[in-house]
């Protein structure tokens, strides 16, 4: 079904519908900020030995890092160690929200899409005195995100399968969230405004590992969709 | 001195002059991302007993941190602990640079401005397991950048100082910086695009330490000049 207008300000159907190949998906927002939530699912916190924290903990990844729907992830030139897929589910902001209270932070969902939060893991923990975290996940397509937006889903019902050329790998249900959705805009809006297309991935679960050069993955999440990418190798890479 | 066109790709001069007291200065730029350096500056290093690192380590900080010169610092409504100043120099990115060697990287840089990389100090270690630097920086209003971009500056033979309350507490030499301007635009383009008006602020030095509410911190740069900003406190704030 095509759209006209903002995305974010009541879109109006235009009653004519595209045919399936006749476009080309893209990431379904621009987001100003993605904001990656760390120890953020019972199952992996038990495993990893850390306590459920008191404040969600996260990182940002900034736009450039962005990659949409079917858009291959790109070896940084500069790096030919492990690349991590982790599977998510990403909320999308519907529109501009500060200090907003639990109770009506539902209102600044657009809805939700699938997040992979690839991650240079060799990087994460290169230097000593230093948790790399943003270095590790800010490379250019190491933010992807899609295919749509649900407007409406039962995040409780579901779950995050990711598959690695077509093997599962991951398969978490999303009500083992610490921080659910809710909570998670509210509370981070206390930390900084957020803006309509901002992303907030909420974390992964038990099952991540490496992506070989030339391996697809697949995060599915029922009732949004399949974001499938796959890594490309950086033809005569040149570490510096 | 009046400009028009693209502050990117050769404005040009109006030949007409604006009076003092006829315009207000915003931030010079609105960067997509501003990355922020630690332990780039041997003393600080020498001091907290940190190794020079073999590549700049950085957080990310979004564009709702943002401020100009002279817009107030505010206090979040969430947290009542201590707020530090890190007056730094900032690198104003001119074009599009990826994946760019040292040799050309100089090219990309439009020109310099003052940063105050305000923290919130209780924040960042309030987790055992995980660091939060991107919290602790992002709250809105603790990206301090200008007043203005100086396109010529011999960066070597100048000095950051920080007055609070028009008391000196930094003043610290940039030929101290463990990675140079350029050094730190050719590695950063490695690991991310960097875009016109992107910031990259090139790490504190000794002298650190916190504003009062209502407290103003000047960050001064011979050919540059001063952005000054004053912490202000959050009326009736009301912690989550």
């Amino acid at each position: 079904m095509e759209y006209q207008g903002d995305l974010y300000d009541r879109p109006i159907a235009t009653g004519s519908m595209l045919a399936n190949g006749s476009f080309t998906l893209q990431s379904p927002c621009v987001p100003s900020k993605i904001i990656a939530l760390w120890n953020n699912f019972h199952a992996l916190g038990a495993k990893l030995g850390k306590a459920p924290p008191a404040h969600p903990l996260f990182l940002i990844k900034p736009t450039s890092s962005l990659a949409g729907p079917g858009q291959p992830i790109l070896r940084p030139r500069a790096y030919s160690g492990k690349i991590a897929y982790e599977g998510e589910l990403g909320i999308v902001i519907g529109k501009r929200c500060k200090d907003m209270p639990a109770s009506d932070a539902g209102d600044c969902i657009l809805g939700y899409t699938c997040v992979n939060d690839v991650t240079a893991g060799e990087v994460l923990n290169e230097n000593a005195d230093f948790a790399q975290w943003c270095r590790a996940k800010s490379y250019d397509t190491f933010g992807c995100i899609g295919p749509a937006i649900a407007d409406r889903l039962d995040w409780r019902s579901v779950r995050v399968v990711t598959r690695l050329d077509g093997v599962e790998r991951q398969s978490y249900p999303l009500s083992d969230m610490i921080f659910p959705p809710v909570e998670l805009v509210s509370r981070i809006s206390h930390d900084m405004t957020l803006l309509p297309g901002d992303v907030i991935a909420c974390g992964t679960s038990l099952g991540i590992g490496s992506i070989k050069d030339g391996a697809t993955v697949e995060v599915m999440i029922d009732g949004i969709g399949s974001l499938v990418n796959t890594l490309q190798a950086c033809p005569g890479s040149t570490p510096i």
